[in-house]
């Protein structure tokens, strides 16, 4: 078994053995592998896809790579959330408290922004004090206090992805799904956790542009769950224009709590609620869809839920008081510049992609490795597809902290937006529902 | 520019510009891109292929990362030959003497042994004395002495090529068209030639298996020989079997000098005739074929081939003896075993590549960068394609020094042969001539 053999032998469209992907895996963290050597075979496996076979090896291959979380001292099932990114996505900062209240424990480990995507971990940082560096311990503590707990990768979980995912984001090889599905499930694997659900977005906000591909890639998932013996369900939901109307950290921060008080956008809602209803299916706190909803209704009016934010806050060591007066302890962008519209009709189109890049650009997420975020900046999305708008009205809001790089993104914004003369419907947000267990 | 953007534009498909393809191959000379990045760019171009425009930017871009000989200050068209690779393949020791004779400059880089193939350098060196590295001062001086030079690649020659081939060779992507016409005729290029005879070899002892593929590469490499401004022609030969009888170094040396005393294998006569005959062409020594071979076969029964070859062993600080009292000059084999037939019948089938390797096994070739090689051993191929073989006949000889090994190889030659009952016919030996002249 050489490295060159396994390179050929996926060149050419043969299965990989379990044997052969753990050498390369193995190679790879170990360093007897060069990078080169790997780089060849990922861009093989971006041509050539891989089996469902080969996806499970390398799946596991990655999880062993590190070390895996043991939760069972915490009783029940601990059910996680996974989004596969978007814009304007705050919906772990509504689901998993709402969850957590309802009574399933919700282990979460978060990542940070990626490309035009947002990140859990930015966002919840743009709270004075809170970390999301935890230990194992304090997470597994924490959980067991609250029934809640939002962390960082830990520092041994799944290494030969982390590896991995550097070198395909330099090499044009990530947007292959079963080097997806293979990454996000190693990590989630890592995790210890009972159940998942995926929040797998589609559209041209989305990793997964085409409806099909993010079916595919959530049906691997759900595939690699069923093997681990993990119960999956996953949801493909509209990122063809941001979600709620907040897209960067402590704004969006800001409408996570609006919704947990029963305030805020009708999609970020209607979404917080589709998600936690699973997870409160795949927990066994209700029968089905319908129960859990209701359940989940009643957390939120009660505001049981933004009670469980507020305790995941100050147990993160943040300050609580972002619940009553985020205005006061969220910091805020110098500017503030209107995107008005330069015509009247209807918003026929977002280019949610071109969105997300600018809030990138304002600061709002990392360009490079090297990039400083600004927890203050990002956008306000005022229009969203559907809405009628007459000239001058206000489309967005830019929030920045250098006049100069506000006014150049006020112009990507409206460039962002088409505005025609029909009546068009909204996207539907949630496109389907895929689970494991119907 | 970003070595990211271009390697995912190959990936999509899409047509690399020159100063794209320029970029990367500056970048990876200079080190500023690094090898992963090549490499994944290699893959996508295995699976992608490239289109002409991008095979001649290739081309150019790796002839100008080095040094290109200026051979302006030899009269006369010099003409080059240049073989893909085979088994018992000793027609540049007999083609490149022959045409010189005839009055053609023959300026020759050659390679070593690659793989299962045997190489021009090694042969060679099996003269006592005989030296190929030579000075690029000492390689045009022999040429405006005797017309001919035989060297390996000077020390600037095609630098990315060097460089980039030895990545292919690890990561699985030597076997793709655009990257090995573009190798070949980067370095050929480099040689300040003016035309070109290409032996492009089709075969189970050949890279490229299939004649279509044998072809393709053909037709790509004389499309970059008119860009260029060199005359190129191609023969597709047969390498379903070794040429000739003998397969080694020392061995193939003194059957090259058999072939030029007008005695030898009629297979190895055939074709250094032909591919002789072509270089007269492109050299204009000769208006058609049937002139060409003409001039040839009266060199050869004059014996001035043979008296060029002694002169050229001899201005390379060779043993020029070597021509008359072969069996007392160059260096033989302790071990001679006879591979006995287990059946009597017809050769259906040699596998051509077991039989490369198995000269490899010996030490003919090098098993890696370290190998050292074994000059003396080989095999003698008694008998080929269609011939009728009696039970207990000899089929080959394996010239060994250690006899273990040499026992060992007498089974891989015994099940390398196919026996049957029908009458075959032997594979005709030119399959067809390209040239960009007709």
């Amino acid at each position: 078994m050489t490295p060159y053999e396994i390179i050929r032998k996926k060149r050419e469209g043969k299965q990989l053995s379990s044997e052969e992907i753990e050498f390369f895996v193995k190679g790879f963290i170990e360093g007897n592998i060069p990078d080169y050597q790997i780089s060849a075979l990922l861009m093989a496996i971006f041509f050539n896809g891989m089996t469902f076979e080969e996806i499970m090896a390398l799946t596991s291959a990655m999880t062993r790579s590190g070390e895996v979380l043991d939760l069972s001292s915490i009783a029940g099932i601990k059910v996680d959330k996974h989004s596969t990114g978007g814009v304007g996505d705050k919906l772990s900062l509504t689901v998993a408290p709402l969850v957590a209240a309802a009574g399933v424990s919700v282990p979460m480990v978060s990542g940070r922004g990626l490309g035009h995507t947002g990140g859990t971990l930015d966002k919840l940082e743009s709270i004075p004090g809170l970390k999301t560096q935890l230990s194992i311990l304090e997470f597994i503590t924490n959980l067991k206090r609250i029934g809640l707990s939002i962390m960082g990768a830990f520092e041994k979980m799944a290494l030969a992805d982390k590896k991995l995912y550097s070198l395909r984001d330099v090499t044009a090889t990530v947007d292959s799904i079963p080097l997806i599905a293979s990454s996000i499930m190693s990590k989630k694997m890592a995790e210890g956790i009972d159940a998942l659900v995926l929040d797998v977005k589609t559209g041209n906000g989305a990793f997964m542009r085409e409806e099909t591909q993010a079916e595919k890639l959530a049906q691997t998932m759900i595939e690699i769950g069923k093997r681990m013996k993990k119960k999956v369900a996953a949801l493909i939901t509209d990122m063809n224009q941001p979600l709620g109307k907040a897209v960067g950290n402590a704004v969006e921060v800001k409408e996570a709590i609006q919704v947990l008080k029963g305030e805020g956008p009708e999609d970020i809602k209607e979404l917080t609620l589709a998600l936690g209803a699973e997870m409160l299916i795949l927990g066994k706190k209700a029968k089905d869809f319908k129960k859990a909803r209701r359940i989940l209704q009643k957390v939120l009016d009660s505001r049981q839920g933004l009670k469980k934010f507020r305790e995941l806050v100050e147990i993160q060591n943040g300050d609580g008081r972002v619940v009553e007066i985020p205005e006061k302890v969220l910091p805020e962008a110098k500017v503030k510049l209107k995107v008005e519209s330069r015509k009247s009709g209807f918003v026929q189109k977002i280019d949610c992609l071109e969105i997300g890049l600018s809030a990138v650009a304002l600061g709002a997420g990392r360009e490079n490795l090297e990039s400083k975020l600004d927890p203050t900046v990002g956008l306000l999305i005022e229009k969203k597809i559907g809405d009628e708008v007459r000239k001058g009205e206000i489309l967005a809001v830019v929030l920045a902290n250098e006049k100069h790089m506000g006014e150049e993104v006020v112009q990507r914004i409206l460039a962002a937006y088409t505005i025609g003369r029909e009546k068009v419907s909204p996207p539907s947000l949630i496109k389907k529902i895929v689970s494991s267990e119907k």
